[in-house]
């Protein structure tokens, strides 16, 4: 199932809705009141259904089925972050895709070895933005802001200390997220990367949530284009860290909940490793896409950061 | 004012109130369906009033006045953290006590320069807990738990690209953090601080957050101490940024909201940096104090993290 949060552009807030086989969108809050039918969860809010569980999913597929459905076409609609506002800074990955560490090595020359523990930072919330929205772009803030498409995990149940045997039960399912780094404020607060990964409107996620079924997390394409040019192209199956170890690890005495955001790791191609290095400036469009998943795309903006 | 996050012994939910120079605690919720008060805030959710700014603080005055009030002895009361469940990770800065960054380049020996800009990491949101709770404890996790008292500033209203001349308009008031970290996992995460920060259970706020007039914060006197011990004695007048440089260099190209909690760094004495190094074990009592701001008391449990 692919789910995403979209407004109407007809008007009306923001609810949950379905892509269908047919790339129409089922408007699961109005299609509920229509059939009056009771719902665990609050159609208007991706948490609520998350933290509903398999009831909430259950119910949806109901809608999904029969008649006079209240579908729209994706031009119909606006489409944002499937959680436009986590209940937590996202949880990100770094150097989880070898040949993305090597890049960085040969700009740092810092001798840094490889991490025997996977290694973790986290992205403001207030970060967070649509898979179609542009991205701020202050020059005084920075020049230097940076790509990085990653798989990005959704976790379904509440979990500590999760083994890595249970780590894929916690899984609600997977989204694109765009770790775009300022790489100069990466750089700059004595080593902590936080600053630099929390711009405002510097993660996107979307364009959807899909649930496992059918999906291979281990064997998932990851791409990223700049003005149609293809930077990043890489496979999940070379993490260095795979999924249950990464949700093992994060989750040591730290308590994971419904609806936390864990984005995996971005592959080579970034704009800071390249020769000349490449950054992004107004007017670039992004897009960044994983096959099976969805494409995301993002204008660079010339709007103040 | 002293505002606080409590709940009655006798029962009841989590509520806001107000601890008065009697040293009893209006409560705010029942005080105003007394009076029949219409408030501009939810009274059992501080980020609620906060979020009211000046209107919000003007009922809570007016509610202190004349008699009848419905006040409460500190014995009958369990306090919680002000903000049990923040918006968004702690915003946390590290090295920002000259002597403190030193004690660490002792054990380091890495030759790390002292920082040009603040170092900011963040501290899991699930890792708040009150300022009298018990401390999780588990060996497997952690036998490196290490104090961090600090200074917490509470944002009261929104802002991005803040200057250091307006920065204290932003601030709602001051708090007491400890920033207990577990240094085997600081370290051990490719030196991204967040995964050892951000155990559950290992981020007491409180027991009050004071609103600053009277508050002079850059001369604040902030101590640890174990078991009775004094461990870390020091005074906000040797910060290396000044509150206003951090909420600035914090805002640039973030917005900071209503709510958000800085933690501005601790002073010398920690732990890990003692000869031989000191670790926090089952059945230490830790008080964390800032003069003017109140202690908190926390025992190290025996509980799993």
């Amino acid at each position: 199932m692919r789910l995403l949060t979209f407004s109407p552009k007809s008007g009306g807030v923001n609810r949950i809705g379905l892509l269908r086989e047919n790339n129409r969108v089922l408007d699961i809050f109005l299609e509920a009141k229509n059939r009056r039918l009771a719902l665990t969860f609050d159609p208007l809010d991706m948490l609520s259904l998350i933290a509903a569980g398999e009831n909430g999913l259950a119910s949806v597929r109901e809608l999904n089925k029969g008649a006079g459905v209240q579908d729209l076409s994706l031009e119909a609609i606006l489409i944002s972050a499937p959680i436009p506002r986590p209940r937590k800074n996202i949880f990100c990955v770094g150097w989880n895709y070898l040949e993305h560490f090597k890049e960085g090595e040969k700009i740092r020359q810092s001798g840094q070895e490889l991490p025997k523990y996977p290694v973790f930072f986290s992205k403001a919330v207030t970060a967070v933005t649509g898979p179609f929205d542009s991205i701020p772009y202050d020059a005084k803030v920075t020049e230097k802001l940076d790509w990085e498409v990653e798989l990005g995990v959704v976790i379904g149940s509440s979990g500590k200390n999760i083994s890595t045997d249970n780590a894929m039960k916690h899984v609600f399912g997977y989204t694109v997220v765009n770790d775009i780094s300022a790489r100069n404020l990466q750089k700059r607060h004595g080593g902590q990367w936080f600053k630099g990964k929390s711009l405002d409107g510097t993660c996107p996620i979307g364009p959807y949530i899909v649930t496992p079924e059918g999906i291979d997390p281990d064997n998932l394409q990851v791409i990223t284009r700049i003005n149609g040019v293809v930077k990043q192209d890489s496979n999940t199956k070379y993490f260095y860290f795979k999924i249950p170890q990464l949700i093992a690890e994060l989750s040591v005495g730290m308590t994971l909940e419904p609806g936390d955001i864990l984005s995996t790791g971005t592959p080579p191609g970034v704009g800071f490793a390249r020769t000349p290095p490449e950054y992004l400036k107004p007017g670039d469009v992004m897009e960044t896409e994983i096959i099976g998943l969805g494409t995301m795309r993002n204008a660079i903006g010339s709007d103040c950061i």
